[in-house]
């Protein structure tokens, strides 16, 4: 093979010309070969002396040979920065070298596309670590959402990395699985709002978000990672696809498939799931990438592929442009396979030219492209911190308080509890900590993450005590912090999770639940503090809601702050002080114990009724619920008109006054009820929320525009329609809070929507 | 109105004449109030004073005034024997006289059609009360069940009733549902053979059998009851609609519809499932009830139809012939609506065609028609309870034994728990003195149904103590029961469930679990006679599988009983004595503690794999798992041939031989293994079962012969199709325990299949 200076004035290579020109010249003069290289992923690491190699992940995969591979190209490099700790400097250095590596390598110059994860910010060593999702779900607050994204972008970019594995558009259908914390909660406009937030964010940075998974994944059965998804067309419809239609409207960039079957259809070699629905119907012009290893689970787990190659035709057929993490299908068995005639060459270009396409756009086809690499690198600088601050504070959700919280000033404090002194309590399994604490569980953290006993020492006299571990512990231990409740004038018990990976923890991917009890001896230590007679509070810092009903009596108060990152214990710490007014809002219900799951409140009449079943899903504190020390009242609530075109507006109206002599936030939540409909819908469901904030003696009305099509739903023919007739709009503090019912009528026709269909409310001044 | 003589000689009476010219003639004479008359039931029930009168039911319908409704004719009349205790010879004269009134009340002389529920046996005072279906399941003996269906039909034919609401062919999907106990298990031929066999037998005494619930009740989500059912297509395909595919070839004359909705679209006003595919596809002429109250649901509960006429017009559309048990929507709220037009008077006629053609049949309509009374009747006869007997002993289940069973002579036994000495501890929720139960608690058996305790003392030294009841209890009853244990030589604990309806028991129609913990302190209870070191035997009673693998390694046996019915007591005795050697097999897996739901044997490998997930579905006692104290031994496993034509039969030999000096029993299990498929397959199915009992000393070989249409499933265009390709054939004693494995090729066209597919094996001699 001959190498061809990459500094050749190639056509293709001026950024003046037309892109979809320049990736046809480009393709022409691949061989078949060169094609697939830029159709996979190869994962390397950056090694102890701060080169990158490639990595050895856990499975049965072929060996990769970097050096020879070049000489085809290669299309993304997989998780520099995700497999052990390197000092971002170096690792910058390192990934550039790669690249010029690279870009020698092969005859036409091409870099490769660079990716990581970065669900709760980058997932690299010293950045920093903001609250997970269900944190982002429960601020209810899509422009904070939107500046971390943009933020975390920013930093992704000073590194090299072009693509970020985020955001999870799941919605959350059943408690117990252990990715439900990578989620945004349970209702599809909430995920869509703030994952669109999260997307626009990182994309205007120049980062390619990648939506995922697509789609079903959270409706696993019994929430166990992987399991087959039962769901029906309208199900996914209404409840899976919607965040993904808002999102790619944000301007994602790319997709990741699920690895689960839908109906018995692996996502990954689905084309009405890949192409019909996402090219054809949805315009999506981006690319596919598989999530790690989903192509060869084609044929190693679901049973639909007879070999890898197999595999690699089925799932580039369906649409998946680029295998990750690695080669295993795309590589020498595709070849084979496009070779023997088995795969058709026109699926690969279709791939190829998506692929290309965005590495254009990227700038990674110009003939001046060079990776650059900044003097300095500080990925945890204050104004990130200050951003990761502000999400965790506007997060934390107040669930119940007898008036103990805030704490009085003076009051000493028995703090205990597994979550209460751990830094890793605040982060979520995706975090660059626990995600390579799986193979190094040494590392050190890289930035600071104090916990909620260090954040409450500085106003607070404090008296630690562990209680016991997530999961195990012994009597001594649980009577150390009894000890210790006993002696102080409050306790705050901190309990939850330990969120990790494939079993290393009791939350995150692969760490589903088998219930919703609180894990290990964490309900042992509660009762026991209870039994002294102090008041306890408990601060939850978990991936999923537990079940608290049998102490919910007895409890002085209850806050959840879910995983709040890095600036979660000081966050924490002003709430349990008073000087954060809390505000958050469940993105999840809490389930009362004797519940069961699946269940989330988007629940049909017939699947919401304690008197037929000894099973009562009422919830314990329900979807959107949160309590504040400053309530705002509701002044008026009203609505323009109770007549609304099938294709016109609807505008609500709440008027908040705060009377108190600190601002105070309220999330106004609106929810549509309809009586009548083709099929059985929600009792009610979640169609617009906005988080305001009243200054002090102020008076601040609410507009929401409501277009009609915030009704629309999938009826019998399996399409989306408006319907003329009664609903109800529940405007109220969480979805069983409802402050005011205001009764409309559809009227006009009967109208098909599709996905041009208004999604959001209109929110005025 | 003119009430003409029921007597006249019009030629639709006449026997001899066509039936549909018969039908037609008639149906030109009716008034549409007369027609709406043929297509709803009446609920009345036998009053103390042994007269037939209204029911009071507990939903707030419309009050029913039967002397004045019989005018306009009745097309069924609900539950007569079902409400209270009766002498069934007085019952019987009742009934015979409410008859009379009918026919004399109505132009046509028409009489009702009578329907009961029938599920353990005719749901009438003291009437033989069979074991519970998963009982059925358990014996693996089809011959077995219609011989037991055609007695209970008999039974029923006796007191002048047409028609039995059984049996249940819902494939139970999560067994924290209250109504498994009501299913034939979780496997769908399984299902689908038994169900077939009661079917044949209760229609071969010319009783209506009525397939419920039609279809997919049994995946109610979280298994509460009536929730809403998540599944896609294929999975309603190849899992919930076999059964009802086989029970209709086995003559089945009536069908019931869900409750459910399934993807949002409720069974009762579903036309693709009640018209399309039962009607089109499958070709049913017999009629389609609805399930109690669940036309009217459609407004109150599912919120698809404005009011009462609104949700007839969408049953009666969608192929809803007579709504049960009353006339809450196909009465006057039909009335109107197809006066006002809004329902067409064409959907009346087909569902009257019908209804009168099934009259017809059943000999209604025949000019000499008149009630006939036996002179004596006897309900649990000898010959019944024989039988029931012998569904007993088949169907009991030895889980575990590590020697202690059979009971040593001369042992000197403590029997404790709450289900020993408790005669409704042998009854489903369905039999009479449970179902009536609901109101009259106090109402008295009306046949012998002997406690295990009862039973046991027949051969062995026995101390009874109750130690806690299904729920509730208190330290001193547990002490006693410890006390029991530990002066005996060997402890038999008889644990389980409270069958009941509604909230009153811990299983049964309304009775959902929130997980397979025994219920109330029996694992307390069973832990604290572990503590004593004395063996300890669990027999469980009760309608689902229990977590047992806290406890299984210390326990000395497990026998598993499900609902064994009146003859449960002396079955269960004789298994623990040794007389009866247990060859029952699990219907259900037995999950291991630490698993979740929905979770069943039928699983794809992604389903079923530990290392992905925390949660390990691996059962503690697998899908067709049971031992026998004379295990045959399995001498030799072929098949005809290692090719298979797509079209053709591969025939599997299974060679057995007793080498004990009694009887012995085994159920060969033949389960389909295919690694490459066009979806997701479980990783194995039954596709055949034979039960054999082999003489001492005898050699007996089992021919199956599977066509390759047991091979097919639903490919993705939605199509059943038999493919080319290898497959495996797992032969062996339950679906973990493989004996052989046959690995056969497939060989010829791809083709599909349709309903008129092999769906059973065939067994030679």
């Amino acid at each position: 093979m001959t190498t061809q200076p990459a500094t050749a004035p190639e056509p293709w290579r001026d950024p003046a010309a037309d892109p979809g020109e320049r990736v046809r010249a480009l393709m022409a003069r691949m061989s078949l070969r060169e094609k697939l290289g830029q159709l996979y992923g190869i994962w390397v690491g950056i090694d102890s002396g701060g080169e990158v190699a490639p990595h050895q992940h856990d499975f049965d995969d072929p060996a990769v040979d970097f050096d020879d591979l070049v000489r085809h190209g290669i299309g993304q490099l997989t998780r520099v920065f995700g497999t052990r700790p390197v000092d971002p400097l170096i690792g910058a250095h390192s990934l550039a070298r790669t690249q010029r590596q690279i870009v020698a390598g092969n005859r036409f110059g091409i870099p490769a596309v660079v990716h990581e994860e970065c669900l709760t910010g980058l997932a690299a060593w010293q950045a920093t670590i903001y609250p997970a999702p269900l944190s982002w779900g429960a601020t209810f607050d899509p422009d904070l959402v939107r500046r971390m994204g943009a933020r975390i972008g920013e930093t992704m970019r000073e590194l090299g990395v072009h693509q970020g594995l985020a955001p999870v558009l799941d919605v959350a259908r059943d408690l117990r699985w252990g990715r439900v914390e990578e989620t945004i909660g349970e209702d599809p406009y909430l995920v869509g709002t703030i994952g669109s937030a999260y997307v626009a964010g990182l994309e205007s940075a120049g980062v390619i978000a990648t939506l995922k998974h697509f789609v079903g994944y959270s409706a696993s059965r019994a929430g166990r990672n992987l399991a087959p998804v039962s769901a029906g067309p309208r199900e996914i419809a209404d409840v899976l696809l919607p965040p993904f239609e808002l999102a790619l409207r944000a301007g994602a960039r790319s997709v990741m498939n699920t690895y689960t079957d839908v109906d018995g259809v692996p996502g990954a070699a689905d084309p009405a799931l890949l192409t019909e629905l996402l090219r054809e119907t949805y315009g999506f012009t981006g690319t596919v990438v598989s999530d790690y290893f989903s192509v060869a689970f084609l044929h190693r787990l679901h049973g639909v592929a007879a070999d890898r190659g197999d595999a690699a035709g089925q799932a580039l057929t369906a649409g998946i442009d680029v295998e990750l993490p690695t080669m295993d299908c795309y590589g020498e068995p595709l070849l084979a396979a496009v070779e023997g005639g088995a795969v058709d060459a026109a699926a690969v270009d279709r791939a190829l030219m998506r692929v290309l396409r965005q590495k254009c756009e990227l700038g990674l086809l110009d003939a001046d492209w060079a990776p650059e690499v900044p003097e300095e690198i500080d990925l945890d600088d204050a104004s990130s911190r200050t951003l990761a601050r502000e999400v965790a504070e506007k997060s934390i959700v107040l669930l119940h308080n007898d008036g103990t919280l805030p704490l009085s000033p003076g009051a000493s404090i028995a703090v205990v509890g597994p979550r209460a002194d751990a830094p890793g309590a605040m982060l979520g399994c995706y975090s660059f900590p626990l995600h390579v604490g799986v193979h190094h569980p040494d590392v050190p953290f890289g930035v600071s993450v104090p916990t909620v006993v260090e954040a409450l020492r500085e106003s607070f006299e404090v008296t630690y005590a562990l209680g016991c571990p997530v999961t195990g512990g012994d009597d001594d231990g649980i009577a150390e912090a009894v000890a210790a409740c006993a002696s102080a004038s409050v306790c705050v018990a901190v309990l939850g999770d330990l969120a990790g990976l494939f079993g290393g923890g009791t939350s995150g991917e692969g760490c589903d639940a088998a219930d919703l009890r609180l894990p290990g001896r964490q309900e042992e230590l509660l009762e026991a503090l209870l039994a002294t007679g102090k008041p306890v509070v408990v601060v939850l810092l978990s991936g999923r809601p537990y079940e608290l009903s049998r102490q919910i009596d007895r409890l002085a108060a209850v806050v959840c702050g879910f995983y709040p990152g890095e600036e979660g214990g000081p966050a924490l710490a002003g709430v349990l002080s008073g000087r954060i007014d809390p505000a958050g809002r469940l993105p999840v219900s809490f389930p009362a114990a004797g519940a069961s799951q699946p269940s989330t409140y988007l629940a049909a009449p017939l699947g919401r009724r304690s008197e037929v079943s000894t099973v009562d899903p009422t919830a314990l504190f329900p979807f959107g619920h949160g309590l504040s020390y400053t309530p705002v009242t509701w002044a008026d609530v009203s609505a323009t008109g109770s007549l609304w075109p099938t294709d016109g507006v609807c505008r609500v109206r709440v008027t908040l006054r705060n009377d108190h002599a600190r601002t105070a936030s309220e999330v106004v939540q609106v929810y549509l009820h309809d009586p009548v409909a083709e099929v059985a819908r929600p009792e009610r469901q979640l169609i617009a929320a906005r988080r305001v904030s009243v200054e002090p003696g102020a008076t601040v009305v609410v507009d929401i525009g409501l277009h009609a099509d915030l009704t629309s739903y999938t009826g019998r023919a399996g399409r989306r329609l408006v319907e003329p007739g009664e609903v109800e709009l529940r405007v109220g503090t969480s979805s069983e809070q409802i402050v005011t019912t205001l009764h409309c009528t559809l009227t006009g026709s009967r109208r098909y929507v599709g996905v041009e269909r208004v999604m959001t409310p209109e929110f005025g001044s």
